[in-house]
This record gives C-alpha cells, structure tokens and sequence, in this order.
C-alpha cells in the first residue's frame, strides 16, 4: 500500500510538471511567432517588397498611419499608403526595434515598440525617423496576420509641430 | 436499442448545442466588459477625475501619447502627462467614440477607434480635435486594466505639421 502511495504521489507530480512546463511553454511559442512576423516585416519593408509585405495583413486591416488621413479601411487601401511611402526612398529602408512588448494568446495577439526608420530618400536627402507602432493579430489558418497598425509621431500642440526628431 | 441510440443522440445533441452557446456567448461578455471600461473612462475623463482614470491603469502601462515625448512608461509618468492635459481643459472634456473596434480573448483585449475630444481651454478658446486611439488591455484578478495606450493624429512629413483638424 505504501509502494503504491509512493507510485501514486510520483504519478500525479508528474502530471502536474506536466501541466506547468505546457502552460509555461504557451506563451514563448507565441511571441516566437509573432517575432517571426515583425522580422519578416522588416525584411520585406527594407526590400520594398509589396507583394511579400501586403501578404502579412488580413483583408480587413485598419491602420492609422503615420500621414493621413485618420485611417485606412481595408487592405487595398493601406497597399497604396505602403506603396507612396515605400517610393519615397531611394534603396533599403532600415528598421530598428526598441522596447518590444508581446502580448499574445492562443488566436490573438498586439505588440508595441519605438521603431527607427531609416533610409535615402529620392531627393538623395537621408531620412531617419522614430516612430511608435502598435499592431493587432489574429491567427488564421495557422497563421498570423496583422488586423491594425498605429504608426504616429508625438504632435506638439502649441506650435502645431509633427515632433519628427525625437529620439528614445 | 433503437430507444438508447434514440436518447443518446438526443443526449449528445443537447451536449453539443450547450458547448456552441457558451462559445458563443464568451465573445460579447468580454466586449461587454471592455465597452464598460470605455464608457467609465469617458466619464472620468469628462469629469477631470485623475484618481478614477488611473485607477482603470495597469501600474507597467506604456503609453504612446498623442503629445511628446515618444513614450511615458509606468503608471507615474502616464498621470503627470494626463494631469498636465486635463489642466489645459476649463470644465468638462467631452469624448466622442467611432469605428470601435474591438478584440477580447479570455484574459486579454485591444481596441482601436476614433476618438473627437472636444471642450473649452483655459484661455477661453475652443478645442475640437479627433485623434486615433488603439489600447490594450490584461484581466487582473477580475478587472481590466490598461496595459498599453496610442494616441495620436498624423502627420504631414512635407509641412511637418502635426494634422489636427482631420474629420473622420
């Protein structure tokens, strides 16, 4: 009876660091993958990829972007936002990330991160720009798609400046 | 026989129904949830009341401001930046809400809509203005805290001006 007691007890702690090491390996697994997306994200951005980028977002995306207006509804729309922005440069665009937060459970998912962009622009001007982003995802069919981007610089109200030189 | 195989599928059916109800029912609870916690921000909001708004904060909330700098994180410097704003305000700020969008998984949100804060500052003047709002949010012991916030308007890069008499 005390051999079984014992086997029992084992049986059962092996059960429960079971439970333990699945439900702490949840969440890794998780943020990995949306890691994965914000690294496919900025390869795909540097390389003015529209196709490769645009494949990342679900149809019914709705970003706030760093320009106007207020929002773009829908993926057509955000495609020709990324289009004008991305033909603004002349060669890679670099990105950055600071201060990566992950948030993700089973289906759903939102990042933020300061984001450092920088490039030539076609006036042979360079650029560089940080930039707040907040993204929303959902897992479709096994695979992440961004549902909403917010992009932004701070606005000074007094002088009604886009704040476009600040630096973390 | 036919009578058990009868009362098993009734059995079953019954089972299934039940587990397609709660499904269907966990989503709107939470959205339920998170539109309360909108409407009782509103209304602190509104009212200049910082305790109650920061209350409703999580104390490791990051915020991304519609004014500078890039961010304010921890619970501290988010209340100084909401108290420098409300102060701007004579009397009550009111807050309309559209577009909302919503996405709520058991313990973890994130909205984003367009926000027309409008009132009068102390100067006498008028102010009307729609901003971008996206947030995040955790269940912490049974209450909805915000973890994450983004405010802001666009920018126009070319002017480098802050837009802030865009209308949706």
């Amino acid at each position: 009876m005390n051999k079984l007691n014992r086997l029992i007890g084992i049986l059962l702690g092996n059960i429960i660091f079971l439970i333990f090491a699945l439900a702490a390996d949840a969440q890794p697994k998780e943020e990995t993958e949306i890691r994965q997306w914000l690294d496919q994200w900025a390869k795909a951005f540097r390389a003015h990829d529209l196709d490769a980028i645009m494949s990342m977002y679900a149809p019914d995306v709705v970003a706030y972007d760093v320009v106007p207006p207020l929002q773009y509804a829908g993926k057509e729309a955000y495609r020709k936002d990324y289009a004008q922005f991305l033909a603004q440069y002349d060669g890679p665009i670099e990105v950055e990330i600071r201060d990566l937060k992950i948030f993700a459970e089973d289906g759903m998912a939102f990042v933020y991160c300061l984001e450092r962009l920088s490039g030539t622009l076609k006036n042979g001007q360079k650029s560089d720009v940080w930039v707040r982003y907040t993204g929303g995802f959902r897992k479709v069919n096994g695979k992440w798609l961004d549902i909403h981007d917010h992009v932004s610089v701070p606005a000074d109200f007094d002088s009604g400046k886009a704040m476009l030189d600040l630096k973390p």
